[in-house]
């Protein structure tokens, strides 16, 4: 048996309404997988090592559901744009340059390191539509010791030439390539969005997904123009997920399916979701910045459906997933008073629900300290956060992530190995 | 003469619409003041000693209008709470503590060495009622160099008992202490809110203001519930402004007032503002996270009102004036794409005119490196913020704002003196 015991406060969400608190508590981690936390240390583990965080919060490692590796060297730029606007004018022109592999090689690089060094344990990734820049990324990601899907993205109409792809050829040959060669790091089937994929490309990359048995990532109903949008070039959908499901990319019959915004999914869209067990990987940040709108989250989640957190670089700005949380909480609460007081504003225990199990889902048992999950965990020291009057932990955890960065993060352990 | 001279990139706001960007310029300090930017240097400045700070950006100072300094211990905490609930169980209990002097300066410490660290160069402060720690933290204040107002703040009714106030003396006798006192630190009249200060204290800080020709600061129109309650408090009052009028607590005859928040101000609300020459302390992240809503921005610029930024810690979870101009671009677009389309969001440009000259205002010549503006000036470095692109200097400055943190400030000025 290999395995360690973390000593400190273990702070991790029992539902997504409650942040369980056990302080001074033993955490087992056994071959990767967590064992459980114990107010003492339980007799069958008095053999494994201690390593002795008191006084310290240890949280799950936080899953950033969707997040734009292309795009991570313009994060912060070009925010007084809309979402159509903005990829005609910034996301294209750029993701052209990674047609070569040293521009690839820089900027991956750079996007790999701070992800590395971030709240974020796991990631589902966009790429570009170039397949060797996107396995040059997973091999990085790999040798980060990070968990992530990474998608190379499909494209061929409505955009700029250079980033159209003949065929799913390129696809299949990166599948052939990637699917299985990772321990963590695995393939996803990525269509940008409907508007730049014709029916013959998704069509052909909806039977990859079957045939290799990948999972499947996309955008869907973010903006109210490219909901029309839509709508006209799938007339016969009877809502932006249907347009997905009529090629079989909307997660029917055990297909893993992943749907980034959903700011304006419908009743009919909702039942859908829920019926093909679609996860929904919520950007806030990015949902301001273009302008889309707010997701009510409350409402989806009193629904059943599946919900995490995203930062969306770059349409979000950061890839901090503690701002991904202050993001969620703050839109929520205009939504609430600008919009619609029939959802109710997301809690602090909410937020850190969706970043943590709420979207762990999506990568099997993670994102809480259960028997059984797979042991990601972050260490955090406050001590620079500082204060005048005593405050509970609960409390700490709270300022953490309003206040913190990641010079808060002290230890990282993805499936149970220490990143640092 | 005594000076120097900054060489760069000058970054600062041409108007409310535009940053005017200098790259390798040379910027004249002269006694304190700002004699311009400059591609050559010029004759009468060639004596001044040159600071090469080549490839950095320098940027004015920036203007946190409103910051409660008794409420900084626990900024980014109890955010799942509404204004007047939040003020019940969270702020008043704690202010109770600053009649504790050794409280007071164990947290007024931190507030102070975590403001001078920051983007803020001048500040306008709340305290809590209590004069001996009100002028405890005017004392660290003017040693740490920044500029501010700093207010003893006004209450005696609608509050636990421990936090209400015999009559206006306490106030007298602060002002005899403090006005005139220091160079950098000045005292004003600041009533927490009209439903805090009983008709009889009001009109007596309304003299004092006048006889002590002290400026007033306060919160006006912030909510909703809030305003209805000010409709029967002060039912002769045609509006939330007027209700100080009636005080002369709103900025006529010279009277410099600076009101935040205004999220609800109406046309006559308006008017008078204009009239009196009201500045707006424009708290975005607050109004989010109380669930305020948010203010036309936009709006009261084209009408020819003059505003300025601010973090309102702890209604705002952070000291950072870079975090405010974010918050404000993005709560702007949500108030546009889920209310109103009639105001624009707000661009950048327009965010940084609000942190730097827009709130400056209320201080004088502030904001802008013109000639005859104090000298207030940030020298920032962003080699941190890696990007694989070429990208221009005006977008080096927006990556700063939304990736940056108090990191990436290399130093700081204040009235021509260096403070780190």
């Amino acid at each position: 048996m290999s395995g360690f015991v973390l000593k400190g406060h273990i702070c991790h969400s029992a539902d997504k309404d409650r942040i369980e608190i056990l302080e001074d508590h033993y955490l087992i981690c056994e071959d990767g997988i967590c064992r459980g936390a114990f107010a003492v240390l339980p007799e069958a583990y008095a053999s494994l090592p201690v390593q002795d965080m008191s006084g310290k919060l240890i949280i799950p490692g936080l899953s950033d559901l969707h997040i734009h590796a292309s795009q991570f060297g313009y994060r912060g730029l070009g925010m007084d744009m809309e979402l159509l606007e903005w990829l005609e004018h910034h996301a294209f022109p750029e993701e052209r340059k990674f047609a070569d592999l040293d521009y690839a090689e820089l900027a991956y690089g750079q996007f790999v390191r701070h992800l590395r060094r971030s709240e974020t344990t796991r990631a589902c990734i966009f790429t570009t539509i170039h397949r060797e820049a996107t396995e040059l990324l997973m091999e990085k990601m790999e040798e980060s010791g990070l968990v992530s899907y990474v998608g190379k993205v499909n494209m061929d109409r409505h955009c700029p030439e250079f980033l159209q792809e003949k065929d799913e050829s390129e696809t299949r040959l990166w599948l052939e390539h990637t699917a299985g060669k990772y321990q963590n790091t695995k393939p996803i089937i990525t269509p940008r969005f409907i508007p730049s994929c014709t029916d013959g490309l998704l069509y052909a990359i909806g039977r990859l997904s079957r045939e290799y048995d990948v999972p499947v990532q996309s955008h869907v109903s973010e903006n109210l123009s490219e909901i029309q949008w839509v709508k006209e070039l799938v007339p016969d959908a009877v809502n932006y997920g249907d347009a997905y499901a009529k090629f079989d990319l909307f997660g029917k019959d055990g297909q893993k399916c992943l749907m980034s915004h959903c700011v304006y999914s419908d009743e009919r869209e909702m039942a859908m979701m829920k019926e093909n067990g679609v996860v929904i990987a919520h950007s806030p940040e990015s949902n301001m910045n273009v302008a889309s709108g707010v997701a009510p989250i409350n409402r989806y989640l009193d629904y059943g459906l599946r919900v995490g957190l995203a930062t969306d670089v770059a349409g979000g700005s950061h890839e901090s997933m503690f701002r991904a949380m202050i993001h969620a909480i703050q839109s929520s609460k205009l939504r609430w008073r600008l919009l619609d007081q029939s959802v109710a504003p997301l809690t602090f225990d909410t937020a850190f629900y969706l970043a943590t199990r709420g979207g762990g889902v999506f990568f099997g048992k993670v994102g809480a300290f259960e028997d059984g999950f797979e042991f990601d965990a972050l260490v955090l020291d406050d001590a620079n956060l500082d204060h005048p009057q005593q405050i509970t932990t609960h409390e700490r955890l709270e300022r953490i992530v309003y206040l913190g960065d990641e010079r808060n993060i002290i230890h990282k352990y993805v499936r149970g190995v220490g990143l640092f």
